[in-house]
């Protein structure tokens, strides 16, 4: 697809030539996919620089019908940000940080802001901005707020959705919503931010956002635990829970293949007890109180649950680098599986109270379809939301493997719609799962979604073909 | 209006005749606002018992397209609920309680649940469901959920709109949309359920919600403190926060006008300290674990807080009627209003780190404008949200003060505006301020709003007027 000259004529109008990337090769890191399994087609990526020059663009584009993909750090997983002509939209030009407000306990980013870079401002006025996943060295704000971005804190405080308290859209149209208010209550008609708010830029492009801040913990006690059994697993969970409250801010589990991927392929990846277990769970615990008895608290749940039988054994870490050695086991598990072969991921969530029964059933179904597949489940069981990848058997045909992939989402998924689940957790749906929503997801919803698509989206602009065809 | 025979035949069939109210007399009480300042218009109040009942229900009014109110428990202060023709729907036989999820932390409750029982049920489980507000006796949770109610819970737990995981609702067209998963995380296309989370019945009828529990606290500290002024009612607030984190579940304010409303018009009301004071904070803080020191906790800031002059007096509750006689002080302040004549009051939200202005400002703008007039603030100070009510000048006729509201209300909303603020905080815009959001929300929300409405209920029979005119 070749732009009109009086299109491009009217984006150099609103935002000049230098932000215009047209040469092929400068083009390419914004259409190929990190992972190298997707690959999109535009021929100009546009990087305004505020939000006026967002919305003269998007104004062209809506007057010439011109599709735009918004595109923030590009470390989505689900495609969400491959283009399928039309222009490229980058925020990453747009890094400000307009406001902190430490009584307010809120800080105003615009949408190109590196996630690190958000937790450093909040961590500079003494506050934490607690959104925290792998990417954060690379993803941006808006993408995390566009695809509800989850990750590690989710427990405690929620996904990227309870953290946006005020937001600025340029609208399909060109108009600038603004939205931006850091207020915890507010009542006054519709909540349009919600609309936007996890929509993967099919409604508007997000180009600031007010977020909530915490107070600083003051006190962070990680412990890791082997269990025996799931069982066991969501019993810790249960009494962890009970004991430190809200100050639990993170509960996650590995199985013990998660950490024989990690010692067998991560540089520096120590098993972590003498013997080996069947499962671990990492906890984590935070107060804002310099000197909360966290400790002691954890100390006296895990003591008894190694008395009861229900942990095998329980280490805490005793320094910052302790801490980051038990949290390494848990982050480098999807490197690790690439040295294992071919993956065919699943990032779903059920009801805490039916995740034991999830792994168990899935793990017999996919071993029964294809016996030497290796199950490589952990995730942040805390809530709901398990990582079930799969790794190929062993010395197998990674093509072979890969082949198999509908049949395998197929049994998976299945077993997630039977217990009321979500096919995506927190990854969201963009281009990869679309088929899958459509055959998952109720008419009436698919209907629902459509049509606040067309209502806000009339012509079809907005990242079109992402989350559902219209 | 008199209601055509075949769409009358119609609901007969859908409900019963015993489901229908026809008589004025029965009729009246689903006609006249709590208060009588508001009486609507209906010739018609069916209560379906299901669902299904509900769909049918409005399925016949689409058909007929005639409108339809929905109503719970009646408590809401906007006039919400007030009928202009058409039928209303009464959801208070819908009170089911269907499932119980301990370890999720979920309550999956029918729309007409009076939030009382929604508490009990969850106490039963050893959980809390948190909300909580003067209304809880008879409010029903479908009403909450329509106008996200918010209450003395937000600080720590959020709004209704927090609470909600899913909901079921039946659609203007009578379809009924199934989005009730107890998933903590989900990011499957757009969140649909946050289309109906605080529309006021507009978009669709709730009929049932997944809803979030929490640990039961174990150990809970109240405690009032007099202070001076307002910035320093602020500074106990940051050093309370700082040192009680996320246990801090409420911090609310009252002027020493409001104890002197309560001490002269509410049987039992004791001034709490032997000298009057200016001001007065009450602070509560829960946790989950028997033994919290929370008690220490929060001598430690009082007793710094004294030591620096910014506290003036403090008392902590030392039993649960302590505890019940300081809030009363705070809850009786409405009803202490009355005593004093006319009131006009104004439920507004301004950042936090706006509310000492906000306060000082909108005095000063009042008093110049009447000088006898009685400002008559409290509230949720924590997050932002002041009760800015006004009392009429002592004596004065209560009609030409009412007749002043207009002006008033100008005087206090314009300078809420100036801080980028809310003029409906937590109880909704129904009629009552719709006009006041048109004329205060930018045009581009408001178009929003409609954009939204035309979309899903295109005939317009949802609750029609209420937000926006369409």
């Amino acid at each position: 697809m070749t732009l009109p000259d009086p299109f491009l004529k009217s984006i150099r109008d609103a935002v000049g030539e230098k932000a215009m990337i047209t040469d092929a090769g400068d083009r390419e890191p914004y259409l190929v996919e990190e992972r190298g399994l997707l690959r999109g087609d535009s021929d100009l990526v546009v990087r305004p620089a505020t939000t006026d020059e967002v919305a003269a663009v998007v104004r062209a584009c809506a007057a010439a019908k011109i599709p735009v993909v918004p595109l923030g750090g590009r470390t989505g997983l689900v495609g969400g940000g491959v283009a399928a002509g039309g222009i490229i939209l980058s925020t990453e030009r747009m890094t400000g940080i307009r406001e902190v407000d430490a009584l307010n306990l809120t800080i105003t980013v615009e949408a190109g802001c590196v996630l690190a870079d958000v937790q450093t401002a909040a961590a500079e006025a003494d506050c934490l901005f607690p959104l925290s996943l792998g990417a954060e060295g690379s993803c941006r704000i808006g993408g995390n707020i566009s695809t509800n971005a989850g990750g590690v804190g989710v427990l405690r405080y929620g996904n990227t959705r309870a953290l946006v308290l005020g937001l600025e859209v340029v609208l399909p149209d060109g108009r600038i919503w603004t939205g931006l208010n850091g207020l915890r209550k507010d009542n006054t008609g519709y909540d349009l931010k919600q609309l936007f708010i996890g929509a993967e830029g099919t409604l508007g492009i997000i180009t600031a956002a007010v977020l909530t801040m915490f107070p600083k913990p003051r006190t962070t006690v990680t412990a890791l635990a082997a269990v025996n059994d799931l069982g066991g697993v969501m019993e810790v969970f249960a009494r962890t829970r009970a004991a430190c409250g809200d100050r639990l801010t993170a509960f996650e589990t590995l199985s013990r293949r998660c950490v024989e991927f990690d010692l067998a392929h991560v540089p520096g990846a120590v098993d972590p007890f003498a013997a080996p277990h069947p499962h671990y769970v990492l906890i984590e615990a935070t107060s804002p109180r310099a000197g909360d008895p966290l400790r002691d608290d954890l100390e006296v749940v895990l003591g008894a649950a190694l008395e009861d039988g229900v942990v095998a054994d329980a280490v805490f870490a005793e320094s910052e680098n302790q801490r980051k050695q038990i949290w390494m086991l848990r982050e480098t598990i999807p490197e690790a599986q690439k040295g294992e072969g071919a993956s065919i991921k699943h990032d779903v969530a059920v009801p805490v109270s039916r995740v034991k029964t999830f792994i168990e059933e899935a793990t017999r179904a996919v071993e029964a379809a294809m016996p030497d597949i290796r199950v490589v489940a952990f995730g942040h069981i805390g809530d709901g939301n398990i990582h079930f990848n799969l790794s190929q058997p062993a010395g197998g045909d990674p093509k072979e493997f890969r082949d198999a992939t509908g049949m395998l989402n197929r049994i998976v998924h299945d077993i997630v719609a039977s217990m009321n689940g979500s096919i995506s957790a927190e990854h969201g749906i963009g281009l990869v799962k679309r088929d899958e929503l459509a055959h998952y997801k109720d008419a009436i919803d698919i209907d629902l979604m459509r049509t606040v698509k067309r209502a806000l989206d009339p012509d079809n602009i907005m990242n079109p073909g992402k989350i559902v065809q219209t």
